[in-house]
């Protein structure tokens, strides 16, 4: 399945904060992460990649 | 297989500009979308919204 991870950058380390991630919305510096269960996390960040063949989502903290 | 097609959203309409896109790399007001063979397209916009399930990148231009 498609569904992919979601890590934040801190200090070139990635943090794993979700898995199973199908829908990402960045709005106004934020991403809004909503995963297979209708699960939602807000994140103060903006994405920095996002590498499908991976499954790997990419965010760069803004706080 | 996990990539996706890729969309602009133009008077509440899509209208798709690539597919089998597998990296998408927003960098300051602009959109870098990967496909599989590592050809490169460069939108000038935002990412509105990711749909992994659907396999669909929609992206809000600004120009």
């Amino acid at each position: 399945m498609c569904e992919s991870a979601a890590f934040i950058r801190k200090n070139d380390k990635l943090e794993r904060i979700m898995d199973n991630v199908v829908t990402i919305d960045p709005y106004e510096g934020k991403v809004y992460l909503t995963d297979l269960l209708g699960e939602q996390k807000i994140v103060d960040g903006t994405i920095k990649e996002i590498r499908l063949m991976d499954h790997k989502i990419i965010i760069e903290e803004t706080n």
